[in-house]
């Protein structure tokens, strides 16, 4: 197992090709970098002799220091010598940020940064063409994306792994507008060195995360990727959306990022028998990975769904058959206990508690399904802009004073009112969906995995 | 054919049931009533001699003028003789809102409104166990939701049918948050009188509707509806979402609006040969209303994918793919331009304008896809967060001088900047989406009707 603290806890780092000019990714690095937490960020250009107030170094091999980490942004045909003096500097880590390799069809440089990688193993290597990586919780942070146009991630236990640096972007950008946050990101780029894998395996060991998230074309080394996501699905979820699934869209696979997608059946059964959970879009993936967050995983797929509204329950009912989930049988029990505390509420699945519930009703609804062995998910269902509802008492708002053994979910969709009590109950812990097929392909994939689990 | 005139553009309307005591239903339904642009509502109670202002009557049978509109709110018991009373009275149309009939097994009641109205086919019934109608463009409404609660509906060319009142005050207070607004709602209950054909039928030749949507567990006259629905398809789009789709959730349906709600894939047989666009989802019902309000309609299903971030591309593509639609292959002369325009740019498809893409490239992109034989429908695809990309700019935000002869929508997904562009790509008339799985899903609705259009 390659230890990979360097890229993501290093106590000194530099930027080769740090600038001075605003608006290049050089710039932005060094400027992310003087303001991690970490030791000492150095500038290495030649061109300057200070760097955003920074002294500059001409080369790695000037600084006395031992180096940690470097950093590499230099226009691609001075990659490979960048790269041989952090080797000869004994640098832990090297991320070469740079682009014009094998991805566009470029030979020779590829070739001399492959050799170099081969005879320097105390040298780990991520990209190129990539944009690195990103801690949350120590400001280590390589990527350049423009923070004027997005929302900071807060510090969480999401990692997050990607093939695509754009796409990274996109995410880190999401994952700013949730409850949840992120833990430590990398985009590994072409992966001439560190891979999926090796980053699964890290994030896998590492105590900030939580959930696995992975965007992914091809896997590098298929072998070594499933024995390692068989390791850790053990430990903690891997949430894995894959792109190029189809004939037509493995070509563009090909020329994004130089990796062959493989065939998708051979992904999927491959993925479900190392434990993964599958993502089928983005959505799904957003999903999934606010629902692993959250605690305890279900003991089945049999889910209860209580609602205020009818035709509601019934499309979410639908939904959780057709995502592949079954619905709670009741026990006499709880039928009898619920019945006499609500007479006119429709006791099945959906439990309707029909237009004029008030909060109590949910509270004792959800008690009872607590406490109820046939189900395994309960599924809430809230029309807010009922007037007999008062949702800022309902217990999924306030916390629940009820230990809670089972996934407990919230779904509605509407105006500011309807998202205040969303936002409400997301920060109470529980994840909340405004559609229900959505939330049924995310339970799923979060029942699969418990039932993987259980299994193996 | 039913004149359904007297429900959405009554000259006059009584409230029978109309209240002093705020909250209650017969009280919101007055006040909604009298703020309507209409000749006269009157309130009729006869425990009170004025309500709100207005002198109440104690029967509508002591109402001097002509009533087109009667909305009956009163306790179960009384339905049957205020209708009796509205029939006497001549009264052109009548929304009996009380519940506790059929769909709580109410049999003596539920008779003598069915004997009424088979007798007196002169007054037009709506319900009972519904909220009646709203017209957005004259403020008729017998809704009862809690305003303050949701977001008032814009107007706007969207009818939504849906025979679960809690369902549509979802729907419209989601229309509020949205881009289109609504023409007519209309949420008909039990369905003794007026059913869902015959709302069809009526919105099928209303000007101000463009779009219907239908929520429906079962058809009331299944051959009636398919009559209807087929006529009415040819004129304007007709979007259904169907509850009750598997045997477990039919039995929900049965007591939720006492309908029979039919085997899923009779119905899905049928809604096909009527040219009706099957929803799958509220998420789906939502997108799919958003898009159909879009002109003009494909030719084909050959989708063309523009972006400026590979792996989000590849996404795209594989949900093209897996919505049953197809990716479009680009002429040669159209490459060769695009090639000379942008040599850096991958022009496949999807065509990949690379990271550093600005509004030009994306603009001439679309230009030449919109003149390209092989290309029926086009997907932009943003990360509008990476620096070089000036969105304000993109023709797609200015609204494009070329003509648009092919669907052209928008994906993007992130926080207040991204938000702020997909808001200013909607108010140029063309639909966005957050992800690639909901826009296919959409996108192939959309073809599928052309096709319908097209063959038949």
């Amino acid at each position: 197992m390659k230890n990979m603290d360097a890229f993501f806890h290093p106590q000194t780092a530099v930027v080769i090709g740090a600038s001075n000019t605003k608006g290049t990714v050089g710039y932005t690095i060094f400027q992310n970098m003087k303001k991690a937490e970490i030791k000492k960020a150095i500038p290495v250009n030649p061109r300057h002799k200070t760097v955003q107030g920074k002294k500059s170094y001409a080369s790695i091999t000037e600084v006395d220091e031992h180096i940690d980490l470097a950093v590499i942004a230099v226009p691609s045909k001075a990659v490979p010598q960048a790269l041989e003096e952090c080797m000869a500097k004994k640098t832990k880590a090297a991320i070469i940020i740079s682009a014009g390799f094998s991805e566009v069809g470029e030979r020779k440089n590829t070739q001399k940064i492959g050799e170099l990688i081969r005879k320097n193993p105390g040298t780990l290597v991520m990209g190129p063409n990539c944009v690195g990586v990103l801690n949350a919780h120590n400001g280590v942070d390589t990527t350049f994306f423009e923070r004027t146009r997005s929302t900071e991630p807060k510090k969480g236990t999401l990692a997050f792994i990607s093939q695509s640096g754009a796409l990274g972007s996109m995410i880190l950008d999401w994952v700013g507008t949730q409850r949840i946050g992120v833990s430590k990101f990398a985009s590994y780029g072409n992966a001439m060195g560190v891979d999926e894998a090796d980053l699964i395996e890290y994030f896998g060991n590492d105590r900030e995360t939580k959930v696995i998230t992975v965007y992914i074309e091809g896997a590098k080394h298929g072998r070594k990727f499933y024995t390692v996501a068989k390791k850790v699905s053990r430990k903690k979820p891997i949430i894995v959306l894959k792109g190029g699934k189809h004939e037509q869209t493995r070509a563009a696979a090909a020329s994004h990022t130089g990796s062959l997608a493989g065939a998708s059946k051979v992904y999927e059964a491959v993925f479900s028998q190392a434990g993964i959970i599958q993502a089928d879009d983005l959505l799904d993936l957003f999903s999934m990975a606010k629902l692993m967050e959250q605690e305890p995983l279900p003991k089945g797929k049999r889910v209860q769904i209580i609602t205020n509204g009818g035709g509601f329950g019934i499309i979410a009912a639908d939904q959780v058959i057709a995502g592949g989930l079954g619905l709670a049988k009741l026990s006499r029990k709880t039928v009898r206990k619920l019945k006499t505390r609500m007479p006119r509420a429709i006791i099945s699945n959906p439990i309707d508690l029909l237009g004029d519930a008030d909060h109590k009703m949910y509270d004792a609804a959800i008690r009872a399904c607590m406490d109820d062995k046939n189900v395994d998910i309960i599924v809430t269902l809230f029309l807010f802009t009922l007037p007999t509802l008062d949702a800022g008492k309902l217990a999924l708002v306030k916390k629940p004073k009820t230990r809670i053994t089972k996934p407990v979910i919230a779904i509605a969709v509407g105006s500011e009112y309807t998202k205040k009590y969303l936002k409400k109950i997301e920060k109470a812990g529980f994840t909340t969906f405004n559609y229900p097929s959505v939330a049924a392909r995310a339970l799923r994939g979060m029942a699969l995995y418990s039932e993987y689990l259980g299994k193996s």
